[in-house]
């Protein structure tokens, strides 16, 4: 078996996720968008709704019809890109919950699905997605003689609790949603962390509950095992993988293993990666390639018939580090090659 | 429809292949490893099959099973990571050419399937995979009265026709295969391009397939166009995006589009990127984030309802740009979540 093991554990995911629910006082919902952050939405989505989770939230509406099948009938399923052209069917058949976004999407989803639930996203100063405070006002009194089910918005720098961007985009909300009797929602991880001043009446975990920054008390959740097909003996002066870019500077011993950029071991990480070998780091040699990649084992005491990306070793932040991304990035990249085991 | 469309031009596909095909004089096989560079395996090796490839290529068994299924019993199916452990069942089952690798794999496949068709990859300098010189040389004869299918090495430097590793490898590869009458093949696209000595009687074009230089030439097979999902105002001073790391210097009109670096639009091209909006280049603003991108639209004539990333007006290899990487990375990264579109 070449292909990589991707390995999740679904009992450190829920217990993160219940983590975060104390933390919030029963407030939790789950963000499983991008097929759960890359890890599988369906196993995904059932461990969070069995550990107690009700509230689910996907980017886009074919996402939402997927978890729908998975989840059945019960939690509610709310989609951040709201109801855009051509989603009302799938909003109506999976029993979606769109996040209306502007007075357009507003006025789609209300002639489209009269009665059909929705929410409302406010843009608090990200700019990214959400109504904008002038026309928020003037659809205000409109939108929630509809009764919405949820007003939420987002911080732009809840990663940074230092930040003034946190404490200035949760006045503009508390204006903005003064004298509203509708659940409220502003926090994702970050803003969970950043204390219950930012848990109004949901938070939005995502990235937390698969075990990355900036829930720094995340128990781990994934782990990446790489097969290796061969070892070989380079000597002096050989080279080793595209463009001549790494040479042997003493004798070394070089393992080919199966995994590359096509299981999202960024390209970029070069010579910066390293693996482990039970508890020796082994560093990367040459370009990482689609399918392969050279590791330098030379010195290791017993021959690896596998080596780890992620796991007890190194954390799915540590190796965003070697590319200078975060850990989300590392998450939703890892692909559709790895044999998925669900512990 | 909030989801971002991938279109893969199947015609420009097979023409692609066909004129690599022509241009080795009929031996063209097909690489279609890593679900055939992000595309999707089953409708891109139908229409390769259909152009008339009769030898396809996968990293791993687990790749070559699932093509199995989809071409049937006629078809070639070599597998580069060769017979590793544990793969003999799928070998068996799924009929599969395996590429061995080294003495150990060589045993394992003979002991687990005598008389299963093989192939033999060689060492000829990249050291990442195939059998060393010294090994091959011990197992030379023993290895060829069980009439291998193939034997094939691989180019490290052929995306660089003048690099003097290419002519190097290729006498390594006929010394290692002098007086042998095995099939031989050394070229992948790359090699394809230096010209028939390279060719020897079967070349493995992958990239230059799928629209991707180096074939220079190729059709452009890929587009990637995705939905907007609102446009606002942004006043000077007001941030876009996490961490604010981008501000209005004059009054602009942002708009949020709905696709992200878990649709392989890789973090790190950041504002380097842009997109087409008709025939206007707009950048991005902001961070890239998982499902999310905001883009300049200031100054439009008309408000565009989706942009496209690649297409008629920048190719995959100046999107890799953006990120400092190569067309392979885009196409392998793009991931699930597009709707995909075959024409």
């Amino acid at each position: 078996m070449a292909s990589a093991t991707l390995s999740v554990d679904l009992k450190a995911l829920a217990a993160n996720w219940q983590d975060l629910n104390t933390m919030a006082d029963g407030k939790a919902a789950a963000v499983v968008k991008a097929d759960a952050y890359g890890l599988g939405v369906a196993p995904v989505a059932k461990a969070l709704a069995w550990a107690g989770a009700r509230d689910f939230f996907v980017a886009v509406a074919e996402e939402g019809a997927i978890l729908r099948k998975t989840l059945g009938k019960g939690p509610r399923i709310n989609v951040f890109s709201g109801h855009m052209e051509g989603d009302t069917k799938l909003i109506r058949d999976a029993k979606l919950t769109p996040m209306l976004n502007s007075v357009d999407q507003m006025l789609r989803h209300v002639e489209a699905l009269p009665g059909h639930p929705f929410g409302i996203q406010l843009d608090t100063g990200m700019n990214r997605l959400g109504m904008e405070d002038v026309e928020w006002s003037a659809l205000r009194d409109l939108a929630l003689a509809q009764k919405p089910t949820l007003i939420m918005s987002h911080l732009a720098c809840a990663d940074d609790p230092d930040h003034e961007m946190n404490a200035q985009q949760r006045q503009v909300f508390q204006e903005m949603t003064q004298g509203v009797t509708t659940p409220l929602s502003l926090a994702a991880t970050g803003g969970t962390l950043l204390g219950s001043d930012y848990h109004f009446d949901m938070v939005r975990p995502g990235i937390g509950l698969y075990g990355g920054l900036p829930f720094i008390d995340a128990r781990p959740v994934v782990s990446v095992d790489i097969p290796v097909i061969q070892i070989r003996d380079v000597a002096v002066g050989e080279t080793v993988g595209y463009g001549n870019s790494w040479t042997a500077r003493s004798p070394s011993r070089i393992a080919t293993i199966s995994a590359g950029y096509a299981d999202g071991i960024i390209r970029a990480m070069g010579p910066q990666a390293h693996f482990y070998a039970q508890s020796s780091a082994v560093p990367v040699v040459g370009r990482i390639s689609m399918d392969l990649i050279g590791v330098d084992v030379t010195g290791l005491a017993e021959e690896p018939t596998h080596l780890e990306l992620i796991g007890s070793h190194q954390s799915v932040d540590t190796v965003a580090g070697f590319a200078d991304t975060i850990g989300y990035e590392i998450l939703t990249s890892l692909g559709a090659r790895y044999t998925r085991v669900y512990n």
